[in-house]
Protein backbone atom coordinates (compact mmCIF):
# COMPACT_ATOMS: atom_id res chain seq x y z
CA UNK A 1 0.00 0.00 0.00
CA UNK A 2 0.88 3.33 -0.30
CA UNK A 3 0.10 5.08 3.05
CA UNK A 4 -0.78 8.82 3.13
CA UNK A 5 -1.72 11.25 5.80
CA UNK A 6 -4.16 14.23 4.76
CA UNK A 7 -6.34 16.51 5.12
CA UNK A 8 -9.68 15.94 4.59
CA UNK A 9 -13.21 17.76 6.00
CA UNK A 10 -11.22 19.47 8.12
CA UNK A 11 -9.74 16.49 9.87
CA UNK A 12 -6.10 15.20 9.68
CA UNK A 13 -6.64 11.56 8.38
CA UNK A 14 -4.73 8.46 7.38
CA UNK A 15 -5.31 6.45 4.54
CA UNK A 16 -3.87 4.83 1.33
CA UNK A 17 -3.61 5.52 -2.40
CA UNK A 18 -5.88 3.77 -5.08
CA UNK A 19 -4.77 4.39 -8.83
CA UNK A 20 -3.16 7.29 -9.34
CA UNK A 21 -5.50 10.17 -8.51
CA UNK A 22 -7.84 8.56 -5.81
CA UNK A 23 -7.32 8.36 -1.85
CA UNK A 24 -9.29 6.07 0.43
CA UNK A 25 -9.60 7.06 4.09
CA UNK A 26 -9.38 4.54 6.86
CA UNK A 27 -12.16 3.98 8.76
CA UNK A 28 -13.52 2.83 11.97
CA UNK A 29 -11.40 0.22 14.07
CA UNK A 30 -8.07 1.82 12.46
CA UNK A 31 -5.57 4.23 14.71
CA UNK A 32 -6.51 7.36 13.48
CA UNK A 33 -2.32 8.33 13.17
CA UNK A 34 0.33 6.63 11.11
CA UNK A 35 2.47 6.29 13.55
CA UNK A 36 -0.19 4.45 15.41
CA UNK A 37 -1.29 2.07 12.44
CA UNK A 38 2.76 1.10 12.17
CA UNK A 39 2.92 0.28 15.91
CA UNK A 40 -0.36 -1.37 15.57
CA UNK A 41 1.27 -4.64 13.51
CA UNK A 42 0.53 -7.00 10.55
CA UNK A 43 -3.36 -7.16 11.91
CA UNK A 44 -3.56 -3.43 11.68
CA UNK A 45 -2.62 -3.60 8.41
CA UNK A 46 -4.41 -6.28 7.08
CA UNK A 47 -7.74 -4.33 7.86
CA UNK A 48 -5.97 -1.25 6.24
CA UNK A 49 -5.72 -3.28 3.37
CA UNK A 50 -9.17 -4.33 3.75
CA UNK A 51 -10.91 -0.90 3.11
CA UNK A 52 -8.73 -0.10 0.70
CA UNK A 53 -10.16 -2.63 -1.65
CA UNK A 54 -13.77 -1.74 -0.59
CA UNK A 55 -13.67 1.94 0.69
CA UNK A 56 -14.99 4.84 -0.47
CA UNK A 57 -12.24 7.25 -2.35
CA UNK A 58 -12.15 10.70 -2.66
CA UNK A 59 -10.04 12.52 -5.31
CA UNK A 60 -6.90 13.58 -4.36
CA UNK A 61 -7.52 17.01 -5.17
CA UNK A 62 -9.55 17.52 -2.67
CA UNK A 63 -7.40 16.70 -0.14
CA UNK A 64 -4.08 18.33 1.38
CA UNK A 65 -1.27 15.91 1.55
CA UNK A 66 0.70 15.85 4.97
CA UNK A 67 3.96 14.23 5.81
CA UNK A 68 3.23 10.89 5.97
CA UNK A 69 3.93 10.55 9.03
CA UNK A 70 5.27 11.53 12.03
CA UNK A 71 7.77 9.67 14.25
CA UNK A 72 8.37 9.74 17.78
CA UNK A 73 12.19 9.80 17.63
CA UNK A 74 13.84 13.23 15.74
CA UNK A 75 14.46 11.95 11.44
CA UNK A 76 18.03 10.32 12.02
CA UNK A 77 19.93 11.01 8.86
CA UNK A 78 22.93 9.00 7.65
CA UNK A 79 25.67 11.81 6.32
CA UNK A 80 28.18 10.62 3.64
CA UNK A 81 26.94 7.47 2.57
CA UNK A 82 27.40 7.57 -0.86
CA UNK A 83 30.90 7.62 -2.47
CA UNK A 84 31.00 9.63 -4.66
CA UNK A 85 29.09 12.54 -2.51
CA UNK A 86 31.46 11.70 0.19
CA UNK A 87 34.02 12.72 -2.28
CA UNK A 88 32.59 16.09 -3.52
CA UNK A 89 31.13 17.34 -0.03
CA UNK A 90 35.38 16.77 0.90
CA UNK A 91 36.19 19.07 -1.55
CA UNK A 92 33.54 21.48 -0.75
CA UNK A 93 35.16 22.54 2.64
CA UNK A 94 32.15 22.36 4.11
CA UNK A 95 32.21 19.47 6.56
CA UNK A 96 34.04 20.94 9.65
CA UNK A 97 33.53 17.72 11.21
CA UNK A 98 35.58 15.66 8.84
CA UNK A 99 38.19 13.18 9.70
CA UNK A 100 38.21 11.38 6.40
CA UNK A 101 36.27 11.87 2.85
CA UNK A 102 34.63 8.15 3.28
CA UNK A 103 34.13 7.42 7.26
CA UNK A 104 34.94 4.06 8.90
CA UNK A 105 31.76 3.65 10.73
CA UNK A 106 28.05 4.90 9.39
CA UNK A 107 27.80 9.07 10.29
CA UNK A 108 24.29 9.66 12.22
CA UNK A 109 22.68 12.98 12.92
CA UNK A 110 19.26 14.08 13.54
CA UNK A 111 16.78 16.60 11.62
CA UNK A 112 14.01 18.25 13.90
CA UNK A 113 10.56 16.78 13.68
CA UNK A 114 9.33 20.75 13.53
CA UNK A 115 11.45 20.71 10.34
CA UNK A 116 8.72 18.29 8.58
CA UNK A 117 6.71 19.59 5.48
CA UNK A 118 5.05 17.75 2.97
CA UNK A 119 5.06 17.10 -0.46
CA UNK A 120 3.74 20.08 -2.32
CA UNK A 121 4.32 22.36 0.78
CA UNK A 122 6.85 25.15 0.43
CA UNK A 123 10.23 25.73 1.71
CA UNK A 124 11.68 29.03 3.35
CA UNK A 125 14.86 29.41 1.90
CA UNK A 126 13.99 33.46 2.20
CA UNK A 127 14.65 32.72 5.66
CA UNK A 128 18.36 31.53 5.16
CA UNK A 129 20.38 34.73 5.87
CA UNK A 130 23.15 32.99 4.37
CA UNK A 131 21.99 32.21 1.06
CA UNK A 132 23.98 28.46 1.28
CA UNK A 133 20.85 26.61 1.01
CA UNK A 134 21.12 23.28 -0.72
CA UNK A 135 18.78 19.81 -1.63
CA UNK A 136 19.87 16.50 -0.54
CA UNK A 137 17.28 13.93 -2.20
CA UNK A 138 17.39 10.50 -0.30
CA UNK A 139 15.89 7.26 0.25
CA UNK A 140 14.14 6.82 3.48
CA UNK A 141 13.68 3.70 5.51
CA UNK A 142 10.38 3.52 8.30
CA UNK A 143 10.84 1.13 11.11
CA UNK A 144 8.03 -1.00 12.03
CA UNK A 145 9.00 -3.29 15.01
CA UNK A 146 10.95 -1.50 17.19
CA UNK A 147 14.03 -2.74 18.85
CA UNK A 148 17.53 -2.51 19.76
CA UNK A 149 20.53 -4.94 19.47
CA UNK A 150 18.84 -5.86 15.70
CA UNK A 151 21.36 -8.20 13.85
CA UNK A 152 21.63 -7.39 10.53
CA UNK A 153 20.44 -10.13 8.93
CA UNK A 154 17.20 -9.32 11.15
CA UNK A 155 16.93 -5.93 9.99
CA UNK A 156 14.23 -6.30 6.57
CA UNK A 157 12.15 -7.64 8.99
CA UNK A 158 11.79 -4.65 11.38
CA UNK A 159 11.46 -2.27 8.10
CA UNK A 160 7.69 -1.53 7.74
CA UNK A 161 8.07 0.46 4.17
CA UNK A 162 9.52 3.63 2.69
CA UNK A 163 9.15 7.07 1.60
CA UNK A 164 11.35 9.87 0.44
CA UNK A 165 13.21 12.75 2.79
CA UNK A 166 15.00 16.05 0.71
CA UNK A 167 17.45 16.52 3.70
CA UNK A 168 17.30 20.57 3.14
CA UNK A 169 20.31 21.98 4.78
CA UNK A 170 21.48 24.94 5.28
CA UNK A 171 25.50 24.70 4.23
CA UNK A 172 27.03 27.94 6.55
CA UNK A 173 24.93 26.58 9.51
CA UNK A 174 26.07 22.75 8.75
CA UNK A 175 30.16 23.89 8.64
CA UNK A 176 29.78 27.05 11.34
CA UNK A 177 28.33 24.63 14.03
CA UNK A 178 31.04 21.55 13.43
CA UNK A 179 27.51 19.41 14.99
CA UNK A 180 25.11 19.12 11.55
CA UNK A 181 21.99 19.47 13.58
CA UNK A 182 21.22 23.09 13.45
CA UNK A 183 22.61 23.45 9.75
CA UNK A 184 19.44 20.03 8.85
CA UNK A 185 17.11 21.56 11.08
CA UNK A 186 15.78 24.77 9.60
CA UNK A 187 11.85 24.73 9.51
CA UNK A 188 10.55 23.45 6.67
CA UNK A 189 13.92 21.57 5.91
CA UNK A 190 12.34 17.97 6.30
CA UNK A 191 10.18 18.13 3.07
CA UNK A 192 8.84 14.30 3.54
CA UNK A 193 6.81 12.07 1.53
CA UNK A 194 4.57 11.91 -0.74
CA UNK A 195 3.12 8.17 0.74
CA UNK A 196 4.77 5.56 3.02
CA UNK A 197 4.97 2.58 0.83
CA UNK A 198 4.73 -0.66 2.78
CA UNK A 199 7.72 -3.03 1.61
CA UNK A 200 5.95 -5.43 0.56
CA UNK A 201 5.38 -3.27 -2.59
CA UNK A 202 9.21 -3.42 -3.11
CA UNK A 203 10.76 -6.59 -4.62
CA UNK A 204 14.46 -5.26 -3.96
CA UNK A 205 15.33 -1.76 -2.44
CA UNK A 206 18.71 -1.65 -3.33
CA UNK A 207 17.40 -1.56 -7.15
CA UNK A 208 15.69 1.51 -6.55
CA UNK A 209 17.13 4.79 -8.02
CA UNK A 210 17.46 8.14 -6.47
CA UNK A 211 16.48 11.51 -8.86
CA UNK A 212 16.50 14.89 -7.35
CA UNK A 213 15.97 17.64 -9.83
CA UNK A 214 15.94 21.32 -10.01
CA UNK A 215 13.61 23.18 -12.14
CA UNK A 216 13.76 20.23 -13.98
CA UNK A 217 17.38 19.93 -14.37
CA UNK A 218 18.61 16.31 -12.96
CA UNK A 219 21.22 16.84 -10.20
CA UNK A 220 21.07 13.41 -8.74
CA UNK A 221 20.76 9.94 -9.43
CA UNK A 222 22.28 6.77 -8.31
CA UNK A 223 20.97 2.73 -7.48
CA UNK A 224 20.06 2.48 -3.23
CA UNK A 225 22.81 -0.28 -4.16
CA UNK A 226 25.47 2.45 -4.07
CA UNK A 227 25.20 2.76 -0.43
CA UNK A 228 28.73 2.65 1.20
CA UNK A 229 26.73 1.21 4.55
CA UNK A 230 23.76 -0.98 3.41
CA UNK A 231 19.92 -0.72 5.05
CA UNK A 232 20.92 -3.64 7.28
CA UNK A 233 24.05 -2.37 8.17
CA UNK A 234 22.22 1.19 9.43
CA UNK A 235 19.96 -0.27 11.29
CA UNK A 236 22.27 -2.71 13.16
CA UNK A 237 24.50 0.17 13.85
CA UNK A 238 21.96 2.31 15.18
CA UNK A 239 20.29 -0.18 17.49
CA UNK A 240 23.53 -1.11 19.25
CA UNK A 241 22.60 2.20 20.84
CA UNK A 242 19.10 3.48 20.45
CA UNK A 243 15.76 1.91 20.54
CA UNK A 244 14.43 2.51 17.82
CA UNK A 245 10.46 2.63 17.73
CA UNK A 246 7.91 1.81 15.70
CA UNK A 247 7.33 4.67 12.75
CA UNK A 248 11.14 5.43 12.95
CA UNK A 249 12.74 7.74 10.46
CA UNK A 250 15.80 6.91 8.59
CA UNK A 251 17.01 8.72 5.59
CA UNK A 252 19.68 6.92 4.07
CA UNK A 253 22.33 9.25 2.84
CA UNK A 254 22.26 11.43 0.10
CA UNK A 255 24.35 10.75 -3.93
CA UNK A 256 26.65 13.28 -5.61
CA UNK A 257 25.46 15.87 -7.33
CA UNK A 258 24.49 18.42 -4.22
CA UNK A 259 24.69 21.96 -4.78
CA UNK A 260 28.05 22.37 -3.00
CA UNK A 261 29.49 19.81 -5.27
CA UNK A 262 29.88 22.53 -8.05
CA UNK A 263 32.36 24.94 -8.81
CA UNK A 264 31.01 27.88 -7.95
CA UNK A 265 28.21 25.88 -5.45
CA UNK A 266 24.93 26.29 -6.77
CA UNK A 267 22.57 27.41 -4.30
CA UNK A 268 18.93 27.10 -4.30
CA UNK A 269 17.26 30.18 -4.57
CA UNK A 270 13.14 31.28 -4.10
CA UNK A 271 11.40 29.95 -6.97
CA UNK A 272 13.20 26.63 -7.25
CA UNK A 273 11.55 23.49 -7.43
CA UNK A 274 12.78 20.84 -6.15
CA UNK A 275 11.57 17.22 -7.14
CA UNK A 276 12.94 14.00 -5.40
CA UNK A 277 11.84 10.79 -7.15
CA UNK A 278 12.54 7.19 -6.10
CA UNK A 279 11.33 4.00 -7.82
CA UNK A 280 7.88 3.06 -6.89
CA UNK A 281 7.74 5.44 -4.08
CA UNK A 282 6.40 8.50 -6.05
CA UNK A 283 7.90 12.25 -6.68
CA UNK A 284 8.52 14.86 -3.45
CA UNK A 285 7.81 18.13 -5.10
CA UNK A 286 8.70 21.42 -3.06
CA UNK A 287 8.36 25.20 -4.18
CA UNK A 288 10.78 27.47 -2.44
CA UNK A 289 9.80 30.67 -1.31
CA UNK B 1 5.43 25.57 40.99
CA UNK B 2 7.89 22.32 40.66
CA UNK B 3 5.70 20.31 38.17
CA UNK B 4 6.19 16.47 38.29
CA UNK B 5 4.99 13.87 35.63
CA UNK B 6 4.14 10.18 37.55
CA UNK B 7 2.30 7.37 37.73
CA UNK B 8 -0.58 6.68 40.39
CA UNK B 9 -3.35 4.90 40.31
CA UNK B 10 -2.76 3.23 37.13
CA UNK B 11 -2.64 6.20 34.97
CA UNK B 12 -0.08 8.74 33.82
CA UNK B 13 -0.86 12.03 35.70
CA UNK B 14 0.78 15.79 35.52
CA UNK B 15 0.79 17.57 39.13
CA UNK B 16 2.87 19.43 41.12
CA UNK B 17 5.43 18.85 44.79
CA UNK B 18 3.98 20.53 47.99
CA UNK B 19 6.77 20.70 50.73
CA UNK B 20 9.42 17.66 50.59
CA UNK B 21 7.37 14.38 50.40
CA UNK B 22 3.60 15.17 49.19
CA UNK B 23 2.67 15.32 45.48
CA UNK B 24 -0.94 17.00 44.56
CA UNK B 25 -1.97 15.73 40.97
CA UNK B 26 -4.06 18.33 39.05
CA UNK B 27 -7.38 17.63 38.23
CA UNK B 28 -10.49 18.63 35.57
CA UNK B 29 -9.71 21.73 33.19
CA UNK B 30 -6.07 20.84 32.61
CA UNK B 31 -4.14 19.47 29.72
CA UNK B 32 -3.43 15.61 31.09
CA UNK B 33 0.37 15.51 29.97
CA UNK B 34 3.07 18.24 30.33
CA UNK B 35 3.89 19.30 26.96
CA UNK B 36 0.11 20.05 26.24
CA UNK B 37 0.21 21.93 29.85
CA UNK B 38 3.46 23.98 28.92
CA UNK B 39 2.02 24.55 25.41
CA UNK B 40 -1.40 25.95 27.05
CA UNK B 41 0.11 29.01 28.25
CA UNK B 42 -0.24 31.34 31.55
CA UNK B 43 -4.07 30.96 32.22
CA UNK B 44 -3.29 27.21 32.47
CA UNK B 45 -0.51 27.51 34.46
CA UNK B 46 -2.67 29.79 36.66
CA UNK B 47 -5.33 27.10 37.31
CA UNK B 48 -2.26 24.71 38.10
CA UNK B 49 -1.12 26.70 40.89
CA UNK B 50 -4.68 27.14 42.38
CA UNK B 51 -5.05 23.26 42.27
CA UNK B 52 -1.92 23.21 43.87
CA UNK B 53 -2.86 25.40 46.74
CA UNK B 54 -6.24 23.66 47.55
CA UNK B 55 -5.95 20.24 46.09
CA UNK B 56 -6.11 16.91 47.65
CA UNK B 57 -2.00 15.54 48.12
CA UNK B 58 -0.82 12.33 47.47
CA UNK B 59 2.51 10.87 49.74
CA UNK B 60 5.69 11.01 47.12
CA UNK B 61 5.75 7.36 48.26
CA UNK B 62 3.08 6.24 46.59
CA UNK B 63 3.51 7.30 42.55
CA UNK B 64 6.38 6.18 40.54
CA UNK B 65 8.23 9.65 39.24
CA UNK B 66 8.56 9.79 35.27
CA UNK B 67 10.57 11.98 32.99
CA UNK B 68 9.16 15.28 33.72
CA UNK B 69 8.40 16.21 29.94
CA UNK B 70 8.71 14.91 26.95
CA UNK B 71 8.97 17.52 24.04
CA UNK B 72 7.59 17.33 20.93
CA UNK B 73 11.60 17.75 19.35
CA UNK B 74 14.18 15.36 20.45
CA UNK B 75 16.68 16.58 23.77
CA UNK B 76 18.96 19.10 22.10
CA UNK B 77 22.25 19.41 23.73
CA UNK B 78 25.07 21.55 23.87
CA UNK B 79 28.74 20.50 23.65
CA UNK B 80 31.84 22.10 25.03
CA UNK B 81 29.72 24.79 26.51
CA UNK B 82 32.27 24.84 29.97
CA UNK B 83 35.91 26.37 29.22
CA UNK B 84 37.89 23.81 31.73
CA UNK B 85 35.32 21.00 30.12
CA UNK B 86 35.74 22.38 26.97
CA UNK B 87 40.06 21.74 27.69
CA UNK B 88 39.55 18.25 29.13
CA UNK B 89 37.29 16.64 26.36
CA UNK B 90 40.10 18.30 23.67
CA UNK B 91 42.75 16.76 25.96
CA UNK B 92 40.75 13.02 26.25
CA UNK B 93 41.03 12.41 22.58
CA UNK B 94 37.53 11.74 22.00
CA UNK B 95 36.15 14.69 20.23
CA UNK B 96 36.77 13.27 17.07
CA UNK B 97 34.54 16.24 15.26
CA UNK B 98 36.68 18.82 16.81
CA UNK B 99 38.18 21.94 15.01
CA UNK B 100 39.24 23.99 18.51
CA UNK B 101 38.77 23.17 21.80
CA UNK B 102 36.73 25.81 22.45
CA UNK B 103 34.15 26.69 19.62
CA UNK B 104 33.52 29.67 17.93
CA UNK B 105 30.08 28.69 17.85
CA UNK B 106 27.94 26.87 19.78
CA UNK B 107 27.70 22.90 19.14
CA UNK B 108 24.41 21.82 19.17
CA UNK B 109 23.83 17.58 19.14
CA UNK B 110 20.27 16.01 19.96
CA UNK B 111 19.95 12.82 22.25
CA UNK B 112 17.10 10.14 20.93
CA UNK B 113 13.60 10.71 23.19
CA UNK B 114 13.44 6.71 23.32
CA UNK B 115 16.84 6.98 25.18
CA UNK B 116 14.74 9.74 28.35
CA UNK B 117 14.15 7.64 31.42
CA UNK B 118 13.32 9.26 35.05
CA UNK B 119 15.17 10.58 38.24
CA UNK B 120 15.42 6.76 40.48
CA UNK B 121 14.86 4.79 36.81
CA UNK B 122 17.95 2.60 35.57
CA UNK B 123 20.41 3.61 33.51
CA UNK B 124 21.51 0.35 31.93
CA UNK B 125 25.73 0.72 31.44
CA UNK B 126 25.90 -2.84 31.17
CA UNK B 127 24.14 -3.18 27.46
CA UNK B 128 27.75 -0.61 26.74
CA UNK B 129 29.58 -3.18 25.32
CA UNK B 130 32.62 -0.79 24.89
CA UNK B 131 32.75 0.44 28.62
CA UNK B 132 33.11 3.57 28.07
CA UNK B 133 29.98 4.97 29.26
CA UNK B 134 30.48 8.75 30.97
CA UNK B 135 28.55 10.86 33.09
CA UNK B 136 27.54 14.68 32.18
CA UNK B 137 25.54 17.01 34.99
CA UNK B 138 23.68 19.56 33.24
CA UNK B 139 21.11 22.05 33.51
CA UNK B 140 18.50 22.58 30.89
CA UNK B 141 15.78 24.98 29.84
CA UNK B 142 12.60 24.21 28.95
CA UNK B 143 10.96 26.13 26.13
CA UNK B 144 7.25 27.96 26.83
CA UNK B 145 6.31 30.01 24.20
CA UNK B 146 7.98 28.74 20.72
CA UNK B 147 9.27 30.76 17.97
CA UNK B 148 12.05 31.01 15.23
CA UNK B 149 14.21 33.83 15.20
CA UNK B 150 13.96 34.50 19.10
CA UNK B 151 16.19 37.47 20.10
CA UNK B 152 18.42 36.90 22.69
CA UNK B 153 17.18 40.04 24.25
CA UNK B 154 13.89 38.20 24.39
CA UNK B 155 15.09 34.54 25.03
CA UNK B 156 14.21 34.17 28.82
CA UNK B 157 10.41 35.29 28.03
CA UNK B 158 10.30 32.46 26.40
CA UNK B 159 11.93 29.77 28.82
CA UNK B 160 9.19 28.31 30.84
CA UNK B 161 11.22 26.91 33.51
CA UNK B 162 14.29 24.25 34.00
CA UNK B 163 15.37 20.74 34.57
CA UNK B 164 18.17 18.54 35.19
CA UNK B 165 19.41 16.45 32.40
CA UNK B 166 22.44 13.42 32.75
CA UNK B 167 23.41 13.93 29.12
CA UNK B 168 24.94 10.03 29.74
CA UNK B 169 27.44 9.45 27.01
CA UNK B 170 29.07 6.09 25.20
CA UNK B 171 32.71 7.73 24.47
CA UNK B 172 34.01 5.00 21.64
CA UNK B 173 30.83 5.55 19.96
CA UNK B 174 30.99 9.39 20.17
CA UNK B 175 34.70 9.47 18.92
CA UNK B 176 33.78 6.70 16.64
CA UNK B 177 30.77 8.15 14.35
CA UNK B 178 31.92 11.60 14.63
CA UNK B 179 28.70 13.29 14.89
CA UNK B 180 27.59 12.69 18.40
CA UNK B 181 24.00 11.18 17.68
CA UNK B 182 24.54 7.37 18.31
CA UNK B 183 27.50 8.39 21.30
CA UNK B 184 24.10 10.24 23.33
CA UNK B 185 21.08 8.34 22.56
CA UNK B 186 21.94 4.77 23.71
CA UNK B 187 18.37 3.73 25.68
CA UNK B 188 18.31 5.03 29.24
CA UNK B 189 21.19 7.15 28.75
CA UNK B 190 19.03 10.43 29.59
CA UNK B 191 18.46 10.98 32.71
CA UNK B 192 15.95 13.38 33.50
CA UNK B 193 14.25 15.32 36.35
CA UNK B 194 13.07 14.71 38.76
CA UNK B 195 10.60 18.26 38.21
CA UNK B 196 10.13 20.66 35.80
CA UNK B 197 10.76 24.10 37.99
CA UNK B 198 8.97 27.05 36.63
CA UNK B 199 11.06 30.24 35.75
CA UNK B 200 9.07 32.29 38.46
CA UNK B 201 11.13 30.27 41.05
CA UNK B 202 14.32 30.75 39.63
CA UNK B 203 15.56 34.03 40.57
CA UNK B 204 18.59 34.16 39.01
CA UNK B 205 19.70 31.03 36.85
CA UNK B 206 23.47 32.11 36.57
CA UNK B 207 23.76 31.59 40.35
CA UNK B 208 22.92 27.80 40.23
CA UNK B 209 25.43 25.32 40.53
CA UNK B 210 25.30 22.11 38.75
CA UNK B 211 27.07 19.10 40.82
CA UNK B 212 27.73 15.64 40.16
CA UNK B 213 28.18 12.97 42.04
CA UNK B 214 29.57 9.36 41.35
CA UNK B 215 28.70 7.07 44.90
CA UNK B 216 28.95 10.16 46.61
CA UNK B 217 31.96 11.27 45.68
CA UNK B 218 32.21 14.92 43.84
CA UNK B 219 32.94 14.70 40.42
CA UNK B 220 31.39 18.76 38.85
CA UNK B 221 30.78 21.83 40.20
CA UNK B 222 30.50 24.81 38.39
CA UNK B 223 28.08 27.55 38.25
CA UNK B 224 25.46 28.14 35.40
CA UNK B 225 27.61 31.64 35.08
CA UNK B 226 30.60 29.90 33.95
CA UNK B 227 29.15 28.72 30.49
CA UNK B 228 30.60 30.22 27.63
CA UNK B 229 27.42 30.73 25.48
CA UNK B 230 24.87 31.72 27.74
CA UNK B 231 21.17 30.92 27.53
CA UNK B 232 19.98 33.49 25.75
CA UNK B 233 22.75 33.09 23.15
CA UNK B 234 21.68 29.15 22.98
CA UNK B 235 17.86 30.01 22.41
CA UNK B 236 19.10 33.58 19.82
CA UNK B 237 21.17 31.11 18.29
CA UNK B 238 19.15 27.42 17.74
CA UNK B 239 15.83 29.90 16.98
CA UNK B 240 17.91 31.06 13.92
CA UNK B 241 17.18 28.03 11.86
CA UNK B 242 14.79 25.92 14.60
CA UNK B 243 11.18 26.56 14.73
CA UNK B 244 11.32 26.02 18.85
CA UNK B 245 7.93 24.48 20.14
CA UNK B 246 6.82 24.32 23.48
CA UNK B 247 8.60 22.04 26.07
CA UNK B 248 11.20 21.96 23.84
CA UNK B 249 14.52 20.69 26.55
CA UNK B 250 17.73 22.41 25.94
CA UNK B 251 20.55 20.75 27.79
CA UNK B 252 23.20 23.90 28.27
CA UNK B 253 26.68 21.93 28.28
CA UNK B 254 28.37 19.96 31.10
CA UNK B 255 30.78 21.57 33.81
CA UNK B 256 34.59 20.27 33.41
CA UNK B 257 35.26 17.26 35.90
CA UNK B 258 33.89 13.71 33.33
CA UNK B 259 35.41 10.34 33.33
CA UNK B 260 37.47 11.02 30.67
CA UNK B 261 38.82 13.90 32.01
CA UNK B 262 40.96 12.02 34.66
CA UNK B 263 44.10 9.69 33.94
CA UNK B 264 43.36 7.25 33.06
CA UNK B 265 39.63 7.42 32.79
CA UNK B 266 36.96 6.04 35.34
CA UNK B 267 34.17 4.91 33.78
CA UNK B 268 30.92 4.40 35.00
CA UNK B 269 30.10 0.45 35.79
CA UNK B 270 27.35 -1.27 37.00
CA UNK B 271 26.38 -0.80 40.91
CA UNK B 272 27.46 2.67 41.00
CA UNK B 273 25.13 5.41 41.54
CA UNK B 274 25.12 9.27 39.54
CA UNK B 275 23.47 12.23 41.14
CA UNK B 276 23.06 15.55 39.36
CA UNK B 277 22.07 18.54 41.41
CA UNK B 278 21.30 22.23 40.47
CA UNK B 279 20.13 24.33 43.46
CA UNK B 280 16.46 24.46 43.79
CA UNK B 281 15.62 22.23 41.11
CA UNK B 282 16.19 19.49 43.17
CA UNK B 283 18.56 16.06 42.66
CA UNK B 284 18.76 13.75 39.66
CA UNK B 285 19.44 10.38 41.18
CA UNK B 286 20.32 7.38 38.91
CA UNK B 287 21.36 3.98 39.76
CA UNK B 288 23.48 1.88 37.08
CA UNK B 289 22.64 -1.92 36.14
Amino acid sequence: MRLVTFEYGGRTRIGALRGEDEVVPFDAGLPTSMVDLVAAGDAALDRAAAQLGSGAGVPLTEVRLLPPIRPRNNIMCIGKNYLEHAAEFAGSGFDASQQQAVPDHPVVFTKALSSVVASGDPVHVSADSTGTSDYEGELAVVIGQGGRGIAAEDAYAHVFGYTIVNDMTVRRLQRQHVQFFLGKSAATYCPMGPALVTRDEIVDVTKLWVRTTVNGEQRQAAPVADLIFDIPTLIATISVSVLLEPGDVIATGTPAGVGIGFTPPRYLRAGDVVEVSVDGLGTLTNPLV
